[in-house]
């Protein structure tokens, strides 16, 4: 893993955890899996503008790490289209694509807002020194995307370190690199795992991407549908409750995919520990500064495309939900293992 | 209420609450709505014998109290199968059909067994008083029924008197009768009812059932999906979790579909109390005596007739679990409402 090739081309990484296969940057256009129909069908996105990127991510074609890596292949799409015009109309061109992308989704947007704006910084330093700015802002872009795959790899590696052997491990939704890379280093490192996934719905980023995820590395994976969390762990069935965030505030809270919650709260009750991995968040002190994404309410009543109640009957989709400190045992973070209490001493930027 | 005609016909219960629409007799036959295809479609499975009602039980063509009226109604198909024979091999058939269907599903089985030798004891007393025994057993199980449906509504009653006005009840999977009869009493006197439904995969029961009922009865009704209980008591959204239950057991143990228990969990967390509507069932004095039925895990892995996941990838699908005493608020019955501490006093048979 000494070089962004390794991670677009090594065969021995699941399908999901190569960078192209994430999201790619091809002549002015992202092009993105389309991972509401992984693994059933392995299909692109193209986006030919940010603009198409941001509905692109709106409309969930990609989630979990997809759209911090989209969105900044945004920022390089926008960057080209505006190639050939003066530098005033390419700076407000490209202040006005990291506002969209930004904002694609409200839940990661203050996370989102401050990846986009490192990249913006990129691209007008290289319009400002009369650089290209389109390759000035891919090559940045791969930086980061190259810099984050490191930095989630060194965070799995704190997480296997808190992993007993043998594992049963119960995750939530899609974490991405995170869960990818815990589930390979953990092998790596001899533990013998297994994974129990529930399905997610609606999206079912559980049963579609995180057992795929699993199956690349033969890795020994069960998915249950999300009623059953609370009855696996009340029947000693999983260890250790680890699952990413998108979000993680200075102050502890954990705001993940809904259902993330009531899990927690059963494995608590039984005991069984809760780690979460990603870095807390700067530009989220506390958990007041978070807003609940409300989605479609069409999405919680169609399954695999399919309606599923009667005509007059109402939908709801909170995408995420909140878990207190007092129901995570630890954050693991790139900078090793914390309490949830104790985030701000190393991550606050006061 | 005054008779079963009305249960049958009137127009004023919803569809899934008219007793013909749960399963019904004709000349053998026994027919039952196909609960796996309702509400995109309305169809019945017609049985010939009463092998074919267990493998319809076994399959889910029905659910909730429809194995309890289907199995019944076996029953006379059974009587009626054997009716040109002598009594011995009459006797006999009975026998073997009430074992047959008992035992169609292993959670369930105890209280299916006591109640299908009512429906045997009855049937054989005909047999030996040489009345004809396919009718007997018909009018036998028909007056069971009636008195099942007069019974849920009195409990029913005792839950919507423990109601809040305006409530927004969250409920679980399909109650049938004890869910129907409460949203219908509680519109009845006047109260202002929501409810909130979780779709309850993988058979979708509260999405396709439930919300149906409440739709029929022309109350607010919004479905979620199972990872979003937790997150709707977070937010005060929910002022009483109500359901039902496939088992009570004498030692206030509530056995309902999987799910239940996560729950009444968060409902714990928040103070919002848990009403189960049920009688205890004499024939489980503890919660040993009540074994968790795993069914097919392909079932868990498919949604809408759709697979989910990758080649490799397992399912598991428990179906019902447990949730305990110290979570359950009171237990209402057809003789009152009861501290699920107090249930044995009433119920026990001792």
């Amino acid at each position: 893993m000494d070089g962004l090739n390794s991670l677009r081309a090594d065969a021995g990484l699941p399908f999901l955890l190569q960078l192209d296969n994430v999201a790619r940057y091809e002549d002015g256009k992202v092009i993105i899996l389309d991972r509401r129909k992984y693994p059933t069908a392995i299909e692109f996105v193209t986006c030919n503008t940010y603009h198409e990127v941001a509905r692109a991510i709106a409309e969930m074609v990609t989630q979990s790490y997809g759209p911090w890596a989209a969105a900044a292949y945004g920022m390089a799409s926008a960057a080209r289209s505006v190639r050939e015009m003066g530098t005033k109309k390419v700076a407000e061109e490209l202040r006005c694509a990291a506002d969209v992308l930004s904002h694609a989704r409200p839940t990661t947007s203050s996370g989102m807002k401050h990846h986009i704006q490192r990249v913006l910084a990129a691209s007008l330093q290289a319009l400002d020194e009369g650089r290209g700015v389109e390759a000035a802002t891919l090559a940045y872009v791969n930086e980061l995307l190259e810099n984050r795959y490191r930095k989630d790899r060194q965070t799995a590696a704190y997480a296997v370190d808190l992993l007993p052997d043998p594992v049963r491990l119960l995750t939530q939704c899609y974490a991405e690199t995170y869960i990818g890379f815990t589930l390979l280093l953990a092998k790596e490192a001899g533990k013998q795992i297994s994974l129990i996934c529930p399905e997610t719905r609606p999206y079912l980023q559980g049963a579609r991407l995180t057992a795929s995820v699993a199956r690349d590395l033969d890795i020994p994976v069960t998915v249950i549908t999300d009623n059953m969390p609370g009855f696996v762990l009340s029947r000693g069935m999983a260890d250790v409750f680890l699952c990413a965030a998108d979000v993680v505030t200075l102050d502890g809270y954990v705001v993940n995919k809904v259902g993330t919650f009531q899990i927690a709260l059963a494995a608590h009750q039984f005991n069984v520990p809760f780690y979460v991995t990603r870095d807390p968040s700067p530009s989220n002190p506390t958990i007041q500064t978070v807003e609940i994404e409300e989605r479609d309410p069409q999405e919680a009543i169609h399954a695999m495309g399919v309606r599923t109640v009667k005509e007059g009957v109402q939908g709801y989709y909170p995408a995420f939900d909140i878990t207190p400190p007092n129901l995570v045992s630890a954050v693991v973070t790139s900078k090793g293992v914390f309490s949830p209490y104790d985030l701000h001493k190393t991550f606050g930027s006061g």
